[in-house]
């Protein structure tokens, strides 16, 4: 068994970079308090006896030796960044939970056959870029290295200019690794596990994703003297459209959820009619037909709220994931770890996209996950116990090493 | 008659100052580019030879004297802030309009029985700092200085203290002034008197207005993996709210208007669920009765809605003027100005609201409109033209001179 009160520790130390204002952190993509993260988990690294990579995209690769250097090692680990509110484990706990199992090995004195490699995905959370797992999609090959360096932030800065500025660029070229297998530790960031009492999910499949960012352009007109029938509201455009993804999303449930978290509208004055707005539409389903029946539904219904309303649009695809199946040896070594501990589990579907998502296009790949407080996660009151955390990362561990043979 | 080229040069040499982005201006109140209109507009007025008299809420008063010093001036003009993304001519015409009545003087040598003087009213526009017309609210005594000082922008800066920054905080206690009469010169910002072919508007009454800014508290949380019915989601509340005010203004119109402008959103990230929107509802109505009845049924369908949601209110309002009845006197004096010039005219009721309005509660008050392209304001395309701005201003001239006799 791994040590808990370690990891724990580990995970409070981490949380103290990039303080939220509500308990929890706002330590976002390659921003100062980024680098700050980066720094304290290398400096832990080192201290573990582990030799890190760093790739062009940010992501940090630390690694332990196996007994045969030659064979192509187990991954294991997940994100530091978090959602500009973001809770203290979301990716933390897979990160530092890859960190405790060397931790763990080394105080065994254990060598694994394969070498194990702890990584630190960059930009999982996509808040402050689009689209999230981002440096895992490039490792995978579904996304563009040249093209996510140019996207912007709503301040227009470039992702590639500022993982640059905080130093974190590495020179290692992204995607070239042999992968035996990757494993992710993850809170549920749902509330089946603790609403059921169980210890560990076996995560079997991940709902697929489309990130719909739309701009409606209407007139910016005065709020008092433009008569009804002449406005072109585009503030009252995209009302609707949150309106309809809702509803949608309703028609679908428990199969589908969709909704409207980002959204920007300009001149943003109490007395003009907004001129332009651009947000962002969220629909996510396990299953690829429910997921572009609901994109066809919107699309058509962004048509028609547009025509009434004579505004224009634009609807650009700036995130998608197709649903995702993990692989059967991989899920069945962390549901074998789960029995041999003796820790209840059940199967589970994940609701949120995870950088296993992608690396499980190019190696086998599965994930674990704990139950959090209320299934609530990208809020600042995110919460585990210790005892769920410790469980988690015991099934990891055993996974893993399992994996990577001894 | 004024010297209609004088004036719009001048009109577009203030225009140079807070440039927009798309030909009009962001000179939004109290900035530095505020700042730098004021003294361009000070500059004028000592080279015209008036006295510049400075109040505790900025508010410009540049006096031309009158045979009869001891008389209560008869003051003209109107506000220089912009909207973030405003027109050239939105306030600036009103002032530049009063200055241009000045130099005319000065050009015939004719000496007017009252005093004259020419105002710039701090903050109408009410877009950075809610509300709109605060310095003429201060001094008409509906508003509080102590108060305003204290309203903070979307950054959080201070009306008072931002005022005191750009270093147009004057020593003059506000409201001190006797005032014969007040007229205002403004481009209509709505359609009617350019699809009528009509040259002047004479304005008998301004609608009324309630700005009531709406906080919706949910809770943050993930849009993947959150089930459907455990949302709370604010930003799907702000969006019914939205259609919600939109229904009820078209139930009233075209003896009301409705929508929302200004919205925020918290944290605004893709995947995060909105646990927070603010938002301002701008309902207005030339009927008192009319905008009540709007008033009352908004709060209970923002009860409704949240009710359904189950996230939770606060409605404050932030501004309000009741429906104006200008000066029979005032108003007279502008209509007969135009039949002496031979300007066709008609009535008018002010969509927007003015320093007018609230100045006609403590003298005897009307407004002068001209038509603008499409009825168009609060848009940086805001355009009239050169003849258009001669006559408000030649009525202007005569309704003023008129009333500070000779
Ligand atoms: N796990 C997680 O919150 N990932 C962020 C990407 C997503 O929105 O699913
Ligand atoms: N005239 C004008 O645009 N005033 C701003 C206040 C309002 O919203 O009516």
């Amino acid at each position: 068994r791994i040590n808990s009160d370690r990891l724990w520790d580990s995970i409070m130390e981490m949380a103290k970079i990039g303080p939220g204002i509500a308990g929890g952190n706002n330590r976002q993509t390659v921003t100062d308090e980024d680098g700050e993260g980066r720094h304290l988990f290398k400096r832990w690294c080192e201290a573990a006896g582990l030799e890190m990579g760093l790739d062009e995209m940010g992501t940090m690769f630390a690694r332990r030796e196996g007994a045969d250097p030659s064979l192509p090692p187990v991954y294991v680990g997940s994100h530091l960044d978090t959602q500009p509110t973001g809770g203290k484990y979301d990716g933390v706990l897979g990160v530092l939970g890859g960190l405790e199992i060397i931790r763990s090995l080394n105080d065994l004195g254990i060598t694994t056959r394969h070498p194990i490699v702890v990584t630190n995905w960059t930009n999982e959370e996509g808040s402050r870029f689009a689209p999230a797992m981002m440096a895992s999609g490039v490792f995978a090959g579904v996304l563009e290295q040249a093209d996510v360096y140019q996207h912007t932030d709503k301040q227009g800065k470039k992702f590639g200019e500022e993982l640059e500025r905080i130093g974190w660029k590495g020179t290692e070229k992204v995607g070239d690794r042999k992968i035996h297998a990757f494993f992710e530790l993850h809170i549920e960031q749902g509330p089946i596990l603790e609403d059921e009492g169980i210890d560990i999910g076996v995560v079997t499949h991940g709902q697929g994703l489309k990130w719909l960012q739309v701009t409606l352009t209407g007139k910016e007109a005065h709020t008092g003297s433009t008569p009804m029938p002449k406005r072109r509201n585009a503030g009252l455009g995209m009302a609707r459209v949150i309106e309809l993804v809702h509803e949608i999303a309703m028609d679908y449930q428990p199969d589908a959820v969709g909704a409207v978290g980002h959204m920007e509208v300009f001149p943003n004055s109490r007395n003009i009619i907004a001129g332009r707005t651009v947000f962002t539409i969220d629909i996510r389903s396990p299953e690829k037909e429910v997921l572009d029946a609901m994109d066809g539904r919107i699309r058509e219904g962004i048509d028609t709220i547009c025509e009434a309303l004579d505004i224009q649009y634009k609807v650009e695809q700036v995130g998608a994931f197709d649903p995702v199946t993990f692989d059967a040896g991989c899920v069945k070594a962390i549901r074998d770890a789960a029995d041999r501990l003796g820790y209840s589990h059940r199967n589970l579907v994940s609701g949120a996209g995870h950088d296993a998502c992608w690396i499980n296009r190019v190696a086998p790949t599965a994930m674990v996950m704990c139950p959090c407080v209320d299934g609530l996660s990208h809020n600042e009151a995110e919460e585990i116990s210790k005892e769920w955390a410790g469980a988690g990362a015991d099934v990891l561990f055993h996974a893993v090493v399992e994996t990577a043979g001894i």
